[in-house]
C-alpha cells in the first residue's frame, strides 16, 4: 500500500459573511474577511490517493487520469472564480478553508474510482492549511 | 553600499477588463481573468532599499520604520481588498502585476526618506513576478 | 472532522551539553553543538488542531484566539531567547528538537480548550523536523 | 513517542518501459517517460523514524548514524546514477516513484536498528510525491 | 520600464565528458558527473523580459505568447530528454548549467520579438543556478 | 559572461548591543535583539561569481574549489558559533545582516582568484536579506 500525492493550484476570490449575523457580529467574527467586495488567494491543493502499485506499470493510478479529474472537478470550476458567487457549494455555506477541503473531497470522492482517496489538503496561505480525510 | 530586502504579503482580488474594448476583445486579451466577479491572489512584495550601514547601529535603516511604512502604504490599503473597486490607482488602470509594482513604487517612494528605494518586486504567483526600479 | 494547521516562527539560541557526561563524551555525542557559547536557529512551528467546523462560521476554531495562544505560550517566551538559559523546561533537559516539540505540546495542550490539539511539528532546519502527537 | 524526519537529496536518471508491452502500449501508458535515452530528476527523500528521546541526550537516535545509513544505503548507490541500468532493484521493475519508495524502505528497514522506521517519502517533483509505511 | 519574470520547469538527463580528455582527466574534473549512463535533474528556468506596460492592457507582453515560445523553444525540446544525445547544442559542447543558460538565451532571443529578453536563469539544483544576460 | 550562484547554510547566534549607547538606547534601537543571552538564526548565503565558461569544461569555475573556499572561509568559522563572541570581525562591530554580508565579501574576495566575486547575499530570515556587491 503506497500513498501518492499530487499538488495543483488555483486562484480564487471569496469573503466570509453570515446573513444570520448582524453586521457587528460579522465584523467581530470575520474581521476584514467580511468585506463583501471580496479578496483572494492562491490556493494550493494536495490530493492523496492510496493503493497498491500495478506490477505491470509500477503505478498506483494513471497520473493523466488523476490530472484530468483534478482539472474537471476542481481547477476548472474554482480557478479565477469568486467562490461565494460562482461555486454552488458556497451559495449557502461560508467558503472557509475547512469547508473548501470538504467540498473538494466530496467532488473528488465521487469521481476517483481507480484508487482510494485518502486525504485532501488545502493551503489558503503558505502558513495555513486544512486536511480532510472523509471522517464524519 | 548595501541593499536590504524585506518581504511582506497581502491577499487581494482583481479582474482585468478594459471598458474601451468590446466584450470579445476583453475575452481574447484577458481570458478568464476578464471574469468581473473577480478572482484573487496571495501577493508577495519584496522591497529593496540601498544605503550605507550606520556605524553606530550596523543598520541601513530602521526595520521597524520600514515595516510601518509597508503596513501603512501597502498592506493596510491592499490586503483583503478588491483592487479594481477599492484601490484608487486602479479606478482607471488595469491591476496587472506590472501596474501593481509601479503603484507600490510610487507609494513607497514618497515616504521612504531614510534610505533610497532601489527595487519593488511583486509576485502574483510563485512562478510570475515583476520588478520595477523607477526607470521611465 | 477536519485538521487545521497554522505555522509560526521564532529564532532562538541553544547548545547541547549534559553535565553528567565528561567533556569528551559531550564532544563525541554532541559535536559542535556542545559549544557553550551557543548557536541558533530560525525554528518553524506547525500546530495542528482537529474538530468539526461550526456551521455558523465554517471555522474549526477562532484563528485569532489560536494566534494569541501561540504568541503567549510559544513566540513570546521562546523568540530571541537562549533556550538553555531562559526557558524553564530546559534548565535540566537538553533543548533538542525532540524535547522542544514535547515542551511546546505541553504548553499548548493546557491552553487549547476550544479544539483538540492533534500534532506539534518543529523544524530546526528546513531538512530536519520532529512531530509529537502527545503519545506516551 | 516522537517522530523525527530527515531530508536528503539525490539526482538520477530513469525511463519507464515494460518489455512485455508493445511499443504502442509503452507510448500510450508511459508517454514521453518511455524515451529510452532516459530523463532525470532531483529527488528529495524524507525518512521518518519514531522512538522515545533518550533522557541522557534528548535524541531519538544519533543523527550522524542516520546520515551515514542514508548515505550508504541511498545517496551513494542512487545519486548521479541511471536507476534502470545501475540500481539492482530496477533490473526487472519499473523505477516509478512508487517502486522507488518501496525499494528505499526495504534498504533502510534492514539497517535501521536503533529506531523504528515509520515512513519513507520520495518527491520526484515538487508537486508529486509518494509515501510508504511498510504496509503490505 | 518593468521587468517581468516567468518560471517553468523541465526534467532532463545529462553527463559531463570531454572526449579530448583522458579517462583520468574526466574523472578528476567531472567526478561522478562523468558517469556516461547519465543522471538527471529537475531544472527550473526563469526568463525575464523588459518593456513598458501597454496602456490598453497593462501588460509588458502577452503571457500566452510567452508561454507558447517557452514551450516550443525549451520545454518541448528539453523535457524528458537526454541533453547530450537529443539536444543539438550539446552534440559538441558539455551541457553544464552555464552552457544550458547560454543555449536557452540563444533560442529565446531569436523568437522573442514583442519584448526585450533581459535574463535567463537556470537552476540545476535548488542551491545552484546560473544567470546569462547575453553579455559577451 | 555568465553569473553562477551557489547557496550554503550556517546556523549561528548573535545579539545587537552598542556599548557606547545607554541601556535605554540599546533597548529602543535594538528591542529584543539586545538580549545579551543571544538568539540565533539559520542563515542562508548565496555567493555569485562571474566569468566566461572554459570551453574545455563548460565551467566558469571549479565547483569543488568554490565549495572548499566557502567551507574554509564561512561555514567552518561561522556555523554553530556565537558571532559576537567567536568571529573576530564582530568583536567591535554589531553583527547585523548588513555587516555580515560585508564581512563575508571581504573573506571571500581575498580567496576567490579563479573567478570574479560579483555578489554576496545573506538571508537572516526567509523574509529579510542583504546584498553586497563590494561597492564603497
Amino acid at each position: 500500500m503506497v500513498y501518492l500525492t499530487r499538488k495543483c493550484e488555483f486562484s480564487a476570490s471569496h469573503y466570509y459573511y453570515n446573513p444570520e449575523f448582524t453586521e457587528e457580529e460579522n465584523q467581530r467574527v470575520f474581521g476584514k474577511c467580511a468585506n463583501r467586495n471580496g479578496h483572494g488567494h492562491n490556493y494550493t491543493l494536495e490530493v492523496t490517493v492510496k493503493g497498491e502499485p500495478d506490477p505491470l506499470t509500477g503505478f498506483v493510478l494513471d497520473l493523466k487520469q488523476l490530472k484530468e479529474i483534478l482539472n474537471t472537478e476542481v481547477v476548472e470550476p474554482f480557478d479565477h472564480r469568486h467562490l461565494n458567487r460562482e461555486v454552488p457549494e458556497f451559495a449557502d455555506q461560508i467558503p472557509t478553508t475547512e469547508n473548501l477541503a470538504i467540498a473538494i473531497w466530496n467532488r473528488l470522492h465521487r469521481k476517483l474510482t481507480m484508487a482510494k482517496l485518502h486525504r485532501v489538503r488545502v493551503y489558503e496561505l503558505p502558513d495555513l492549511f486544512v486536511d480532510f480525510y472523509g471522517e464524519t
